[in-house]
């Protein structure tokens, strides 16, 4: 009856309008907040700060500026979303650089010189991840695919992104074996996304200044890490690969975080005028899925996951979990990726995630202007059957 | 007769004293001019700037700043050490993830599936090169050594460093078959090191700010890149390992750079009194290469080597080379770099370079009390023959 699906749009003179590129999770969406509260705040370095390569010379991560270690500390103290007690702070040049510094440290703790270690995730998992894994093509690690599908013996490495990109959903390693090394990618554990239920503790947790304030520019991720000799063989990695990390992003990255924590303070012990940045961004993000979820209501072409309503220990009552991207399925046959493409709105295919190409990530922190032109667009995507030959 | 050598030292009191560490060539020596001409020039970052990952979406790199792209080219004209032409500019996080980007670039170009590709450097060679080479076990490439020694067959790729680290001797390639491919690493093809007898006009050169300016914290460097898909998988190279490069360190690098180009004007063209960084510093070169000589003088346990004068097109007149490293040759049989350290001093064993252990390279560009601490305790080092049993 209805094997294909022909799609049609309502207004059909959108030809020559702009691309909007929901592709990449560019979180430009934060850029109101820092100017409506952050107009006159800034960072200056006077020319002769910061030449050497060095932060700290006694520290065991050299090159992280003890400033930077503090505010993050305090930030994980104020958000409530991470053990920091007993923690070594590795920071790098964003959480990719750190996540192969995780890579390059686990495998090389298992010193296997013929067998590379497994890595795995289960599916739908972040699309980077058998990229930055076999770029090199090392014989320390090689990726294996989806984690759910994982059946080798021998040491091997679980990445679990939670809450996950692209879905959004609470994730825990599904390997589960004693063998088994796990890197915990928290770059969404922030209470504008999902509910803080608890501080994480875990043995190697990855964060990220891009999607924590927007600041991706910067380039500034952190690795909380409770083994030494693996924070030590993360270090390294960084040292071989950047000698260190920029000290302007990390001196940027520690006045941005302390304007975040100072926010979460309450109004009579603040020096001055500014919004709760996890209220302010939560609010802003729960506007959009609601947008979202109007444009595709009553259109059966789409599919959008709800989400459970949790105890959030930050807001201190029940919170629902608005995600960073949003995770599209559409109706069955239909590459989905192509169709928004055609709409002149740019997203990454399921296939990229090890998925079907029915479904497609798209970022949910555009601008604005971007935003709304894109559930506009969305709304007026329409899926008619027709008869098949 | 003197088959042994028995070291002395004249004032055994530094057993309290502080280490000097000249192992890492830390550009700490650059502050003063900084402080002494840059004291009120800073770079100030608002909160709502740079939240973006792109900087240029049209730009082959895409994560490159404009105005630094700009500040390269212009510096490269004021000092005439390079051709920017018909290049793409490439920025790096340090010229260290430059150097593995030109590695897997050239190497993904060959696209041989089993072998990978040799990397090869004439000894003495910058001690980094084998451990950035090897630490990934990569497939693509491996270190193959001494390239004066090379004669394995098929491409390969040969680091030319020039002028040298450690020994600061002007260099071209060595192996040059069909099938070799060049990358010039011209960290140190500055005026304040080395006469500019021409503007260098290769196929990949590399170029970072940290060896320039000093500002080695910064982690920026810069490839001029002539073939088109070698720049293109460089940038790929980046955007896998770290997602482009800090903004707030490429803005900063380019305000420096602004500084020192607008230094080298006649005096009635700068708005300001600001000295020519590099006769600045070329004279600050000159006056510790004094020093080192003066130090070793009629000692016959060193050896320092001496530099041909060539005409330098930037001074306009002939000019001594004074390389950012020393690199000290002890007396036959001395492991010289256990000698420094038995009396404080940290340098590099010729052994990391490729050399005999009679070597050692050490940084020339401390801060001045480092360094005149270290020309003192050199100078009171004397070797005494003593009769062998």
């Amino acid at each position: 009856m209805c094997g294909k699906l022909q799609v049609s749009v309502s207004n059909n003179g959108h030809q020559s309008e702009p691309t909007i590129n929901l592709d990449h999770g560019d979180p430009t969406m934060y850029e109101c907040y820092w100017k409506e509260n952050g107009q006159d705040l800034s960072l200056t370095i006077p020319s002769f700060q910061s030449l050497s390569y060095f932060s700290n010379p006694k520290n065991l991560c050299w090159f992280l500026e003890p400033k930077l270690e503090e505010e993050i500390k305090n930030l994980h103290k104020n958000a409530g979303n991470a053990v920091t007690e007993n923690r070594h702070v590795v920071v790098g040049t964003g959480s990719s650089q750190l996540i192969l510094a995780a890579l390059f440290a686990l495998s090389k703790s298992v010193n296997d010189p013929i067998n590379p270690v497994s890595v795995v995730s289960a599916s739908p998992y972040y699309s980077s991840y058998p990229e930055m894994t076999d770029f090199l093509r090392s014989k320390l690690f090689e990726w294996s695919g989806d984690a759910l599908c994982f059946d080798k013996d021998g040491p091997y490495i679980e990445m679990v992104t939670s809450p996950n990109n692209p879905d959004g959903v609470i994730r825990e390693s599904v390997v589960n074996r004693p063998e088994g090394m796990v890197v915990h990618d928290l770059a969404y554990y922030w209470p504008q996304y999902t509910a803080i239920t608890s501080a994480a503790d875990h043995d190697v947790m990855l964060f990220t200044i891009s999607k924590c304030t927007g600041h991706a520019g910067s380039r500034i991720g952190w690795a909380l890490v409770k083994d030494e000799s693996v924070a030590r063989k993360m270090v390294k990695f960084i040292e071989i690969n950047t000698i260190g990390v920029s000290k302007e992003a990390q001196l940027r990255a520690a006045s941005i975080l302390e304007i975040i924590s100072l926010s979460c303070q309450p109004a009579h012990s603040k020096p001055r005028e500014l919004e709760n940045f996890f209220k302010h961004s939560h609010r802003q993000m729960a506007k959009r899925w609601q947008q979202l979820r109007d444009a595709v209501k009553n259109n059966d072409l789409f599919h959008v996951s709800k989400f459970p309503t949790q105890y959030c220990e930050f807001a201190r009552g029940s919170t629902e979990a608005y995600p960073a991207f949003a995770w599209i399925k559409c109706k069955e046959g239909i590459d989905c990726e192509k169709l928004f493409r055609g709409h002149k709105i740019l997203t990454r295919s399921g296939r990229r995630f090890g998925c079907d190409p029915e479904y497609v990530r798209l970022s949910m922190l555009s601008r604005d202007e971007d935003f709304d032109l894109f559930v506009q667009r969305l709304s007026a995507i329409r899926g008619e059957a027709i008869n098949g030959n």
